[in-house]
């Protein structure tokens, strides 16, 4: 028997004990006759002790073992003279009588510590070293329990857990699919799912009414930072529903999900429209954490004389509350941020409300005391406040408020890790307008359904038609969304139209989705959730490998185990290639 | 909205109730003014009732719908007239009040009945309208508790669920890799794995301790019967384990799985060293649910002037209880079974346990009553029985015997359907021979360790060397295997020096492994249940296919999506293929 106990796991009221424990050495320390170890693994550290007075070859073999050796050891549980009250078992050691080493390792290439000294390269490298580190493994601890608490509210739901293929047909739409080599049907190949959404679709066709599955998903995109070539998702769809019934259920889903894993109460959802988001926030994604909303003043802004105003096409603002704190410094500093390519003004105008009521801007010269005070109560601005002003293309000025208010937002300590604010945002477009492959691109896919409301727009007006679609934020990241699908051939053969497909082309990649549509399909919708992404939130880090346990590189490489690699010839030969 | 409850649920304190509902049209009966239609969903059929006299139009209505219209119904909850007491929902049925075609339906090409008159082809192409049969819903339910009961024993004894890499590289070693051309890696190929063997194994020297996934894993093999290219695994590893923690944990797995799922006390689950199980069933996966052992009786077979006896290598008999009862036809019938190309025995020789204590056998020429009865002593035979009897090479006899004694325990109703016998099968050999490749190959893989005690045996007789490995079989069949692995790096080089791996093929494909043995790996050791096989068990069907929800056929292809297929030629290019 390897151990009695865990390393997390022995207290006080175990002194007297004689117990076997195995484990990592996480360090050792000399003092003259004694030797301590402290022993590692999963659950915790304990301490072992031993003394050269009492056993001289016991302690010397202890003393032979460096740092992640591998050890067990047999002893009794003492009271320890020196506590430690940072640690759960600070109150007790083992006095070791036995001692084995189990393996033993190599000095690691960085410190397994909470704060390690290696840089990402190496410890992906060693991901199994990485591993070990606590703050790793309580992130991969935790996504296991988001994993549970994600099933056991939607088993009690009466979800069933239905695994959909892997190895299925691939369509040249959206992203690009990988694809795998049939070596038994020469020149033809299987492709690897981007979501399962014609399955689950077809689930429902088939009467199973309420599925779900975390299931692994591939895009082979071009890569760029925090994107992984696979990826999990929580994916979910429902039969005879409507949009608030899979609201509802999922509001309760993300709920019930941090009550689980964080024991936090997620405060109230609203479900803000995509315009309503647009219009406030610039973003379809908003952070709920903070207000800072954005205002347009265009009627208070255009028509004084500044050019710049006069001819943008939108004058958007947002009031800092205490921003009149800011020193000239920092005023440029947020300035040239928002002239960077990555955001791409072309200015900042501010201005200051100051305690005594007046006003200094950067276009003084354009708008006098009164004329700023009319931008102060379209803006809500009270003393000591500052605004902030972008103008420009409507669109893109939005954006870059978007991307101005979420900076100073973080330079305010506004967007709190430990805090969490969910909102839906629903009533996307159902189309945009491709002007490179001039014609309409879905927002979402294909099967969304428009809101009935805006049936008869699909071909006069397009772009005015409304998708029956939601997406979840929390704290400005989207990680989840979906919609109520199309389940009638006639709808789904328009969007198909609007969407330039041909017939032969719909009948070629979705030909069985059609002709299950004519054998009686249910009205039903569904959802998808990022579980890497949930689970980054819930780590509260910032970046999606902390979560997965062998992540790819931003090139999509396993620098561990050195994937992708080429070939040996007989495998190549096998598959028809040379 | 378009249901208050499901049709599953509505009983007789119901009525009066006003509830609407919705589904499939099951059947439709016009009795005069009268019609009734069956309704039915996921939970169940409701009785929906129409009065000509009461509303001539909506009884019109009712009688446009043909079979999987999907409908919606609104009316009062009122007691039948004409009971059902072979339906829950028996006792009520709808007066409908308003109703609606949610969507209409072409014939199906089969009856959506528990037995279809649809053969298996067309069952598969229109997939998702066989998932509507309640016999395949009720399977794919059933597969969903299993899973759920597995993570719930699996989560309550604190296995993290962590989930690995579906892109790895390819291990040219045993079954065939699907691989995956890698677009942005010009020339360079992912692998799906066969199994999460490897990573499991990093997960140990990570610390993680105990480790589960229910994971995808892929094989290209040549396909035969009931073998899918994807299939999954309820795959473990723990650390810090001996073979019996890891029997101990997953034999409680087991009995829960079977107390959850089917409300089952599975009984004792005996271990049986490899040995021992072919010489008593002449299989490493013996079906326990009936005796019928083999018997060894050379010593009483050989020396008696029959020549086919005297120089076989091997004589084997099992005992029929009441076999006497079998006629002259039925022994002709067994004698041509085993004489099939795909069993290979050159005769069967049997011998009759008369009622008075006589024997007769089709080799009294050589066996005079006496030599009959020890056979009879041999066998523990009674008055009434039946002695079988194969010999030859003594590998191919008892394989021969082993499928002749499940032949005959299928024939006499001895392998029940709802009863459940588990075994483990343990000290299998490590390597097994290989007269072609001439080298030895590792019956597990090549990361089983041997049993401690065999060490000294790996160069010197390898063939005797045991490995500490482990197989449970249910009913017969093998449900789950696994090993204590090796986790040190010296015995990991002896062994793949035995499988013949020189030392660049070695690093080549398992140096990440290696290395991270040199890092203090900690003893481990795991196992993989097959959960397609377990709910097939579990489900009482043949076939996995049956508790897939989109299987492939024998050919692996999906014939409802027409997978795999041919590229387009853009992504051909882009992949760098012509």
């Amino acid at each position: 028997m390897h151990r009695t106990h865990t390393c997390g796991e022995l207290r006080i009221e175990h002194s007297g004990t004689d117990v076997t424990l195995s484990g990592w050495v996480q360090r050792r320390r000399d003092f003259g006759a004694l030797t301590f170890i402290d022993l590692r693994d999963r659950y915790g550290i304990t301490q072992l002790s031993f003394n050269e007075e009492i056993d001289k070859a016991l302690n010397d073999k202890a003393r032979s073992v460096g740092r992640e050796f591998v050890i067990k050891v047999q002893g009794e549980v003492i009271e320890r003279s020196n506590k430690n009250d940072k640690m759960p078992t600070g109150d007790i050691e083992i006095k070791v009588s036995k001692f084995e080493v189990l393996n033993a390792a190599l000095t690691p290439p960085f410190t397994i510590e909470e704060e390690t000294d290696g840089g990402e390269e190496i410890r992906l490298k060693y991901r199994y070293l990485d591993l070990r580190r606590n703050t790793i493994q309580q992130k991969l601890v935790m996504r296991s329990k988001l994993n549970k608490a994600v099933r056991d509210y939607l088993n009690d739901a009466d979800f069933i857990d239905v695994e959909t293929p892997y190895l299925i047909k691939s369509t040249p739409e959206g992203a690009r699919d990988f694809v795998v080599p049939s070596r038994l049907n020469e020149g033809q190949y299987y492709a690897l799912p981007q979501s399962p959404q014609t399955f689950k679709q077809l689930l429902m066709v088939g009467g199973l009414d309420k599925y779900y599955q975390i299931v692994k998903c591939f895009r082979d995109e071009d890569f760029r930072a925090d994107r992984q070539p696979e990826f999990t998702q929580i994916d979910c769809e429902m039969s005879f529903v409507e949009r608030d019934d899979v609201l509802n259920t999922f509001e309760g889903m993300i709920r019930s999900v941090f009550k689980d894993v964080k024991n936090i109460d997620l405060g109230d959802i609203p479900v803000i429209p995509y315009d309503e988001a647009i219009k406030r926030f610039g973003s379809d994604k908003p952070d709920m954490r903070f207000g800072m909303e954005l205002v347009d003043i265009d009627d208070v802004a255009k028509g004084n004389g500044f050019g710049v105003f006069d001819k943008a096409e939108s004058v958007v603002a947002i009031n800092v509350t205490g921003g009149n704190q800011f020193t000239r410094k920092q005023l440029d500093a947020f300035t040239n941020w928002v002239k960077r390519p990555q955001i791409g003004a072309l200015g900042l105008i501010y201005c200051r409300v100051n305690e005594d009521g007046t006003y200094k801007s950067s276009v003084d010269k354009f708008f006098d005391q009164e004329k700023l005070k009319l931008w102060a109560e379209k803006c809500k601005s009270e003393a000591n406040d500052l605004i902030f002003v972008l103008s420009g293309n409507a669109e893109s000025v939005r954006k870059q408020m978007n991307e101005l208010r979420l900076h100073i937002g973080s330079e305010l300590g506004l967007r709190k890790k430990d805090e969490y604010k969910a909102c839906w945002v629903v009533d996307f477009p159902l189309v945009e307008y491709d002007e490179e492959s001039d014609r309409w691109h879905a927002m979402h896919h294909p099967f969304t359904s428009p809101i009935p409301a805006d049936l008869d727009k699909m071909e006069s007006n397009p772009g005015a038609v409304k998708a029956n679609a939601y997406d979840m934020a929390i704290n400005g990241m989207e990680v989840g969304g979906g919609s109520i699908r199309i389940h009638d051939k006639a709808l789904q053969k328009r969007m198909f139209d609007l969407l330039g497909f041909t017939e032969e082309e719909a009948q070629d990649q979705f030909g069985f989705l059609m002709n299950a549509f004519e054998y009686g399909a249910p009205p039903h919708g569904g959802i998808a959730f990022g579980l890497d992404r949930l689970s980054a939130i819930l780590a509260g880090t910032e970046s999606i490998r902390d979560v997965i346990a062998f992540p790819k590189n931003n090139m999509g490489r396993d620098i561990m185990i050195d994937a992708p690699a080429e070939l040996n010839s007989d495998q190549k030969k096998e598959l028809g290639m040379n």
